[in-house]
């Protein structure tokens, strides 16, 4: 059974996470796992920046504070390292929204879609994110194409 | 471990999906794979079709462009064959949103329930919708009852 | 292969749930099923209980008739006996959405998480809550911590 440690990292200058890495297992051919450190930028839509926007706002936060309630849909650009402008490896598709009274913790599922030389298809992934923690695991629930039924484990870190 | 590729198709004619065909792999038995074909019937409230309507937007889309961040909520007929009108073999309940500003791209979570003499159970599904792509592969996470524990790979075809 | 029954109870005095149990298996490892019966209790904020709601409305219902494509967000206090006041066991962070014109049908995906001496991890969980079913099951598709890539089902019961 694969059960190595992953980890990764997450830049988070605003309130919606600006960096993620995620890293998974591969547990269909029982080889050493897979790993992978990848840095997602996440650019929030305010109203003005249609064209530089990655995620938008789909519901309003609710009258519960810390933004509880508000859903965000995300379509980010996943990179090799913390750079913005280096060459997206990667798309992060899904949504995340805020439920937690006390703080800004947010619950997640999305896409990681692969469409490169290197590797093509998807990794599902869904989870909580405890945002006061330091590093945070979400499910790796499934997969397609070159990660063909990958499960796992997507460690959050706040850069 | 099961590996049979699967397929299925999708019916286009609104922006919501028409058509969806689902098939999966069983991996809890190791027995050759099941595949299933299914086609999925969606029709949208549009303000004034209360009795037809299978879905409904529960978010509006944003400012970004291509519905990003409209969210729909459904409740659809599947069918073994492209009628509308045949028998339903089961229902698919979930959601799915539009999430790319360049294309009518969306991502879908959603449960197969069947309840027939022949199939009781039901399979969960997640992953993104590359519209763009003749066929676009989901995760088949779970299921439940006849379809215990199973995983896969749900492929959408635009019919 | 991990097969057995699970079981739990939830308390639905309004219309969103009111109490869950949640039990799975760990199919890691092989052993006997882990089971787990857990109660659930959420709160909805009606626009004056601050400080004692446990989740909130995110989307507004449609027209479509019982709440079709009304969301909610919950993070809610789970115990292990029924006593809302007892002390939680983990909380359980997510979403549901009622899906049907005909009765209070809802779609759930959350997250479980523990952080005791006797368990630290989540679970993750999602599926169709079939409500006028007594006993409804949703899929459990992974875990973390000591939940690892937990797999199964989660049942759901009316108290």
């Amino acid at each position: 059974m694969c059960s190595s440690l992953r980890s990764f990292q997450r830049l988070a200058q605003l309130a919606p996470p600006q960096l993620q890495l995620v890293s998974f297992n591969a547990i269909l051919n029982e080889k050493p796992c897979k790993r992978m450190v990848l840095y997602y930028h996440d650019i929030i839509f305010n109203g003005t920046n249609v064209a530089n926007a990655t995620s938008a706002k789909a519901s309003n936060e609710t009258e519960l504070t810390h933004k509880f309630g508000m859903l965000v849909v995300f379509n980010d650009p996943i990179t090799k390292d913390h750079h913005l402008l280096s060459p997206p490896v990667a798309q992060a598709q899904g949504f995340y929204f805020y439920d937690m009274k006390t703080t800004y913790n947010a619950w997640f599922s999305y896409t990681l879609i692969f469409n490169s030389t290197k590797h093509k298809g998807t990794i599902n992934i869904m989870g909580a994110d405890m945002i006061d923690s330091e590093t945070r695991d979400l499910s790796v629930v499934g997969g397609t194409g070159d990660f063909f039924m990958t499960r796992g484990i997507a460690t959050l870190r706040t850069d």
